[in-house]
């Protein structure tokens, strides 16, 4: 079982952690223009907003960070959780965004990422997990234990 | 450009759609216990979840019914609103749970609800709007415009 590196941590993305997420995703693709105030409405939002099954309360996204010793950002990624009629009222954990900054890749913050992700969606209830990727990456994502399922198709104007 | 057949109508889901839409899920996979009163529930979920783009209050989810001359539900799907840092904090639209009743496939009634719902989509502002299937359906969403660009992969437990 890999554990992440001394002084390393994950948590919970904050609006603190704008420069470093944005730096980050720059990996994975076009970030574009984010201001700070942007990325604050946009991590205000994600805080907020909550699910309610019975008495419980989940919140809906989770973007996450891997912070080093000094606190730099290293990785980030998230999973959001969709309420479908299926599987009996089922929910379904969606992985998005999973960047690991340069420099650390090869290390095996990716995976631990991606288990922690696939983790707390399942203990939230979800009946599965999915994510899509590009075709370079499913030997990445088998060893996360995720299989191939399915097709991802888009649609862009 | 294909047309509804006379009389037939696609709408927003509503709670009285509870037996229609999930026989009409059946075709797709399994749908298990799902009540009436927790098929309700989750209509009012849906309806309350909102997301605020500057002034703009958009709905995230978007289930959709298409019903024949009698007011009985053929097909059903929806999409739901992603919203990510990417893309200058973009918004992803999730084509998701489409099924057609199996008496009226061949018809166009997949192809004019996906046509709908990907419209919504890119009508609400989404740069993208995705979808996972089965290969055996590749050709179908091609012939809807989009095309594959990803493997789709799961982790159940
Ligand atoms: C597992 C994972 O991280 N998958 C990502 C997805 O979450 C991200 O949104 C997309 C961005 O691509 P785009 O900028 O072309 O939309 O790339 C990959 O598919
Ligand atoms: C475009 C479309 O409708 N794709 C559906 C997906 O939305 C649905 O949730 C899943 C159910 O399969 P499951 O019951 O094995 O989760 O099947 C297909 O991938």
């Amino acid at each position: 079982m890999p554990a992440l590196p001394p002084g390393y941590s994950i948590r919970r993305l904050e609006a603190k952690d704008y420069e470093g997420v944005v730096e980050t995703l720059k990996v994975l693709t076009v970030v574009g223009d984010v201001t700070k105030s942007q990325f604050e409405e946009l991590v205000k939002y994600w805080n907020d907003t909550t699910l309610h099954i019975g008495v419980h309360s989940l919140p809906v996204y989770n973007p996450h960070v891997v912070v080093d010793e000094t606190g730099r950002v290293v990785a980030t990624g998230t999973v959001f959780i969709e309420r479908k009629i299926i599987r009996g009222c089922g929910l379904v954990g969606h992985v998005e965004d999973i960047a690991v900054a340069e420099d650390q890749q090869g290390t095996q913050l990716g995976l631990l990422l991606i288990q922690h992700l696939t983790k707390l969606a399942h203990d939230r209830g979800c009946y599965k997990v999915i994510l899509d990727c590009d075709q370079k990456n499913v030997g990445f994502y088998e060893k996360c234990g995720y299989r191939r399922c399915g097709v991802e198709m888009d649609h862009r104007l």
